[in-house]
């Protein structure tokens, strides 16, 4: 399924479930070994003393093959004695973990308190997982997502999972971030990259974070990498979560064309559903080219459509800047 | 089933499995509120950073009847979908713990760091557990018990469950027990109690550590109630752990004699089983009185049957006194 030539380094920024999808995809276009995903934490917490990371494990999940597709979330077929037993001690335990699930947050837990980093800790998960890509945490230091809403401001998971994305959102803090350094490896392959791919994701609460920490927006703006983003807004929807309320919630017109404005300073390359073909000449300004794909990714095999058309689409844009050297 | 008249408070010294069949007869002959039990924390410990107290959740899973007999560990009917995660992340959790188990262990570790002191985790284990028997921790403080043995000072887990309680012992180090204080309602339910009984466990490792809070054993030395201690070795042999091997280790004969040795000087009432009838002529001195009674508690009714004959032996003692003060 490889396509010939295709050899080039991939960095890929990501969230959580449309960029696992897109990644799914992308791991059988390419080789393993060239893909590092930089991944958000900004929805990090902490829930009965243990630290969770659902985006990272999202990704984790999904490359080791056991997530659960139904939900976006946990390990397939996975059990809930544990949160079942805390319900009756009376816990509130809103937040779904389970058995198998809970493995890895105690695993996580109990290695960062004995001083690894979570880089080293997610190093670690991938390897027990047999996965060969790189996952990187954005930042080893956490930078935990606030949501301004109108019924106040509130934790990332209290306005994603207890409230269900209700509230209206006014804007976001992501704690800590400014003294935030990059996580080891994040800033050494955006640079070796031939490639740089924001995913498919929320680019507030998924993509924002990871642009917020010191150093990396800045290295996609002067990176002699070729960076292109996919849409996560088809034809005014988002596929999944509140992309499309934020963006109206925070004044902006719902549509891949207010995405693409959110990254035009670094972007080369951006990528919208071929539904939203109209967009492609309202979007293309200041050197940005546009491209459409098929980019729902319903199935496998459309998983895999949408990542060999968007390294054709690299494929062609180095092809050009080679041309252009030459 | 209550014994006419035996309305009397009862404090109770407990270790794990020994002392849980017990008192699993006691609640059947005495209300439940007149019965508090001090248990061992020597053996807690930290897994996988969550803090397991092993004696407190036997009891506790025990009195709420959810206990495993058959392990004399864990919860009945348990799943292990966590741990066994944890087997295929590369860990080696040598200790067994169950998927509901460890929601009691995260509640725990949960309140722990919360500020919560043990005492107040367990009285809300108990609620929670529908258990209202007094369920005490014999101290807040963590007091974990070291095993000096042949193969070098271990920690308590790695002695009994790891080493499966093979290496010689030399001896024991509770660590921290001098700065110790009994856990809030210790003191007070022993000075309230009409009787206090040493429940059959390993006097070094189950009842040594609640011995060896500063206050408690000069507490039953000075105390007006009868205290009685049920004899954890019969015949010469232990019903359950390394009781008997630690006796002969540290130079003890392996007898329920050596057993009334080491309580020797706050002991007012010894009970053996029947089986060591022989033994009383040699027990009974310096006023103390020896009695024999079933002591092997194979099924609930032997476990009623002892404790209403340990009753019993208490209520004609509290008659003979009032006797004595008449």
């Amino acid at each position: 399924m490889t396509v010939p030539g295709s050899i080039m380094k991939i960095a890929a920024l990501a969230g959580g479930v449309g960029a696992a999808k897109f990644i799914t995809g992308l791991r059988r276009i390419i080789p393993e070994e060239e893909l590092t995903i930089i991944v958000n934490t900004g929805d990090d917490f902490r829930w009965m003393g243990l630290y969770v990371c659902p985006d990272l494990d999202t990704i984790l999940y999904t490359l080791a093959g056991i997530a659960n597709a139904d939900t976006g979330w946990g390990v397939s077929g996975d059990t809930f004695c544990a949160l079942n037993r805390l319900h009756e001690l009376g816990c509130d335990p809103w937040f779904q973990i389970g058995d198998r699930d809970l493995a890895t947050h105690l695993y996580r837990t109990e290695h960062l308190t004995s001083g690894w980093s979570l880089s080293k800790v997610t190093r670690s998960l991938c390897v027990q997982n047999g996965i060969r890509i790189g996952i990187l945490p954005m930042t080893d230091s956490p930078v935990p997502t606030l949501v301004h809403t109108n019924d106040g401001t509130l934790s990332f998971q209290d306005y994603f999972v207890r409230r269900k994305c209700t509230p209206a959102v006014k804007g976001f803090t992501f704690q800590g971030i400014d003294t935030a350094a990059p996580a080891p490896g994040v800033l050494e392959s955006l640079a070796a990259a031939d490639a740089v791919i924001v995913c498919p994701s929320n680019p507030f609460i998924s993509i924002g974070p990871i642009l917020g920490v010191p150093g990396i927006r800045s290295a996609l703006r002067e990176s002699s990498a070729t960076v292109l983003a996919i849409s996560p807004v088809i034809g005014g929807r988002a596929i999944k979560g509140p992309t499309a309320s934020m963006l109206a919630q925070l004044g902006n017109e719902v549509s891949a064309a207010a995405v693409a404005a959110l990254y035009e300073d670094f972007l080369d390359l951006f990528v919208v559903d071929r539904e939203d073909a109209a967009l492609v000449g309202r979007i293309c300004s200041n050197g940005l080219r546009v491209q459409t794909a098929p980019t729902l990714m319903g199935t496998m095999a459309a998983k895999i459509e949408l990542a060999r058309q968007v390294v054709e689409i690299l494929e062609r844009e180095a092809g050009k800047q080679r041309g252009q050297t030459l």
